[in-house]
């Protein structure tokens, strides 16, 4: 996996012992919640993969998209997919978007390409 | 289909003729690109209308749930789906999308009980 | 209690009736967060009321802006009290705030003079 | 003027009188100011009730794009303009403004037929 | 005072001489009213504080979010209050606040084991 | 032209390739709505870019302004007319536009100081 997914998973995981330091119970069962609604159920993990993409780049999160399209990659959804999931995304979010879309294709380039 | 959908789309149909009567050029191409983002292609329409009903809960838009939801109606997405699709928007959004996901299982229950 | 008030409350119990019948189980446990995270910890409830209050108006929730007003008149929260949580909320959130503003202190006039 | 119009300016005033009655000192300010900014200056009143109106439309709050519609109409605004702003909006928003848009137009419609 | 908040506020003093610099009236008028609305009064500079750090962190924005933190720091407000007040925001805003959670955790740690 | 918009504008370019290599068609179409809103029409070139930077301030998007500051700059607008663009969307948008305002007259300055 390339550099900037590396660096973006090793701070993600150090920043989440932090929070996990000062969390109250409410809060980490929130954390539990946010896997388990990725789960394969009626609606195929995939799907949710890309339902979880889409809201993270109409609310406009670089951490979430990057998190969702590492999560795309491993499960092998592909390239054409991710940009048929992005020009959705696009058309309901606006050009407020693209700035987040152009690095969301930066991630994409970069898993791709060092698989 | 049920009462409240019928009025919705009604009312859509007659606000998209003055929409027309003053629109320049662009709105106009937008309008056409809307359509066409969420025709079958490497994802299914069934998956790309999830994906525009995901994006219209966390984005709070009433109007456009409902519309997402006849879509998905139509095309036999079932209610275990659409609970999934809700839970994500839910998770991704938080307690403020609680409203309008009242309103959009008022929706799909008319849909469901008038079929 | 006032007459507006009077039908939020029941359309919202007969609206959780339909969203219990479609949800799945990641819904139902986000639904009892939703409720835990208000009650009386290191912080007292009637900060944390206020603090949903000021939160639903600077993301511009009528229902929830409703829901934390009748709340905070439930346990004793002052006019005066309401009034500069509503200022912060419009400092932070702006202009476009104004209408949800309006509708609130039109919810707060009617608790307080109906009581 | 229109009816819509004229009940959405009725009710407007109606509740600014009981935000006054509640109102600490810097909501009062705040009122202010917003007056204030869409003041003839550098920019022309004209061009500062289209950065309104859009500012309304993206963040997508009906009453601010109907009010800064009629303020446009009252120092008369064009049609032609009037939908260049609109398709502005609409790019930079996204299909998520769309329901506001109709709306819009439908105000729009109003006011230059009943003038 | 940490290394992170401390270049968090040299920048944010040199940033507020060039605002300051081409700003016009109405803008400093609101920076004067933003400094007022979290001032003593009704209710306590601490839920004041509070209260805007919530609004922060629903709206997503990491300046404003590291501001009331240092704030709150300063004035005594207690890791457990903190705590309950992010859990708060996490329910209200959704997964998609996550990343600023984090963040705002590790500048309330470093605030906390730099004093 | 000064160095941060410089490193910003060849960033742009080089992340815009990327975008055309996985873009699908609705995309570039999009890409090219996006350019054509913002041409000389009913209203002229330097209100659309003044719309586009207000609509881009309100909805909080840091590429976003400094492009449109790049473009009003370069077609003679005015720092009066910016501070009275940026006032109007600082009352309309609330503190939380501060620190993207800050960053604002930052890239505004270096384009003034630089020329």
């Amino acid at each position: 996996m390339g550099k900037k997914t590396d660096i973006f998973k090793k701070e993600r995981l150090s920043l989440n012992e932090i929070v996990l330091n000062y969390s109250e119970k409410n809060i980490k069962r929130f954390f539990s919640l946010d896997r388990q609604v990725y789960e394969d159920g009626a609606l195929p993990k995939k799907t949710k993969e890309l339902l979880g993409l889409v809201a993270s780049i109409v609310l406009r999160c670089d951490d979430c998209i990057q998190y969702h399209l590492i999560e795309c990659f491993s499960i092998g959804v592909t390239s054409d997919e991710i940009s048929e999931a992005i020009s959705i995304s696009l058309i309901v979010g606006g050009s407020i978007t693209i700035p987040h879309i152009r690095r969301a294709f930066e991630t994409w380039d970069e898993l791709v390409n060092n698989k």
